[in-house]
């Protein structure tokens, strides 16, 4: 393999012109430069980025922590989070928790050990005092974390409101809101709260609540709570589901107890992720803007290390996309 | 934060044995290593890891590029690499090259950039002439590469016979093979090979063959293309799909049509991801062992690093998952 050596050999220069050429740094007329990457392709020269990155004691990679990439929403932002990340020339280290703190913390010891130019946490169960003095940036996803240096979510809250004025615009009295986020998250809260507000500032509508507990957000398997909460509630002829899985899973609980979606109850999901594309009928669901979410993160983390002044908090909007679980009479 | 220096001073050691200790090299006693970690511990001492890669010139890391994760598929791949990479100590470092040929070989590039201790490469488009010499081994997983140091797959020719055979016991007899991926990848073709060649074995059996053309394997939107397959094949009674995403989207082509499954059609998918249990009725499937093959790809990665031998090809079980798409009045 070519080494700086070579390649200065190569191009009649010195060691340190070559450096300082690869390193942008100092005066460098552009026949040097041209020089050199003549050199550095015929070679076939790759930069040692690990050597670089010590000599600045930051790496051009960005760690993210995610609970599970099982699920779509989380696939969804993993691939979104990497197409941003390459477009500002960083590399995505990737760790997976299934939730578990242990995991977690070892994670972000990892970010510290391998120099990450930042870190955006995807989960809200590391102990958050770890997450002081880390000497990069933590960008909270999601969550609401005080030590983290940035904040980046969709506006929840707005989201339930459009998913309850979907529902009562089609009719429905009924209502339920489902949710199935455990206690180490607040988005799904917060959705519910925009939701059950949005019902109340209407007359005669009924609205009840249920929360699948699940003990790992991992498991995507959710269809004998649901059954349960059918059994409960079976006069609903209104669904809101905290994500588009949850909802999948329901049309089934549905079909199987004979009710027609969306004759006799109509669903709205969250996230828009493709499963809401696959399912018969297909769900009407509020689209979080999760590549722009992305983007967000990774731009806070780019600007962090230029020094430029970043946004503590930034709410991204949703909005409604209608489809084939809500549509009424009128809409054919 | 603390230096190494700091943590000699701590423990009242030389920086060359602490060092020593981090790096499991000579002969150290049980007391100085208890006393190294204990200042460790208390310093909060955190080994810089670019720096000892750095001096062993390989990271611990690993550079996995796929075409998507958006794809189910993908996902639960990921997540089970993720995890294998971390029971072996090794951090991921993923690409995602929406299946783009320019993209995978400057991932390629990156991953020799940052001195990988290995790449696992899931896609098949890089040109592999550039695989040559790399310094570091390179698996391929399901794709069939010449250049690649290592090979793991599934048997997809089994799978596709199991799925022949189970559709045949359940009385089918117009049957269709539709696969949906493009000729970058091997698989698709291998499991209609076996799927061909089992029906070819039965009397009385009409075997058909549809390809959903797919510019990127990142769509995940077959409806179109099934519709007029279905119109090409108004007959058949059972299908056999070679990824279940696209039985899943049939479902809903076929409820459309007033078709009814499992009653006038069987199904069976591929992959056995958590799409095969949230469609309505579930999916009967051909699992893949993909914690298997994951872990084995980790482990090859593991020996090279260690000079050990590894085996060149490794191909792994696939299983019949019976569920509602192909349930017959005998089986209730």
């Amino acid at each position: 393999m070519a080494t700086l050596k070579d390649v200065a050999r190569e191009a009649g220069l010195s060691v340190g012109t070559v450096s300082r050429v690869l390193n942008n740094r100092g005066y460098i007329s552009e026949e040097t430069r041209q020089n050199v990457n003549r050199a550095m392709k015929k070679l076939n020269y790759q930069p040692n980025e690990m050597a670089r990155s010590l000599s600045k004691q930051r790496s051009s990679m960005i760690g993210v922590i995610v609970p599970t990439i099982s699920h779509p929403y989380f696939s969804k932002l993993i691939e979104s989070m990497e197409r941003a990340a390459h477009q500002e020339e960083y590399d995505l280290l990737l760790f997976v928790s299934q939730g578990r703190v242990d995991r977690e913390e070892e994670y972000v010891r990892a970010c510290i050990s391998n120099r990450v130019a930042g870190l955006i946490l995807c989960t809200g169960s590391v102990r958050t005092a770890r997450l002081k003095n880390l000497g990069f940036p933590v960008v909270a996803y999601e969550r609401l974390l005080n030590e983290a240096d940035a904040g980046v979510e969709c506006d929840n809250y707005e989201g339930g409101i459009l998913a309850a004025q979907e529902l009562i615009r089609c009719g429905c009295r009924n209502l339920l809101c489902i949710s199935g986020i455990g206690e180490v998250s607040m988005p799904a809260d917060v959705r519910r709260d925009g939701f059950m507000d949005a019902c109340a500032r209407h007359e005669g509508i009924r609205t009840q609540f249920f929360c699948c507990s699940e003990e790992r957000i991992t498991d995507l398997r959710y269809k004998s709570q649901l059954d349960e909460c059918m059994d409960l509630y079976p006069d609903v002829d209104g669904v809101f589901a905290s994500s588009d899985v949850i909802a999948a899973e329901l049309l089934g609980v549905l079909s199987s107890r004979g009710k027609r979606v969306p004759e006799d109850v109509k669903i709205v999901g969250y996230d828009d992720v493709f499963v809401s594309e696959l399912t018969t009928p297909d769900l009407t669901t509020i689209h979080q803007p999760v590549q722009e979410m992305a983007r967000t993160c990774i731009d806070i983390i780019r600007r962090a290390s230029e020094n430029e002044a970043f946004p503590a908090r930034t709410v991204l909007r949703v909005n409604l996309v209608r489809r084939g679980s809500t549509r009424t009479a009128q809409d054919e």
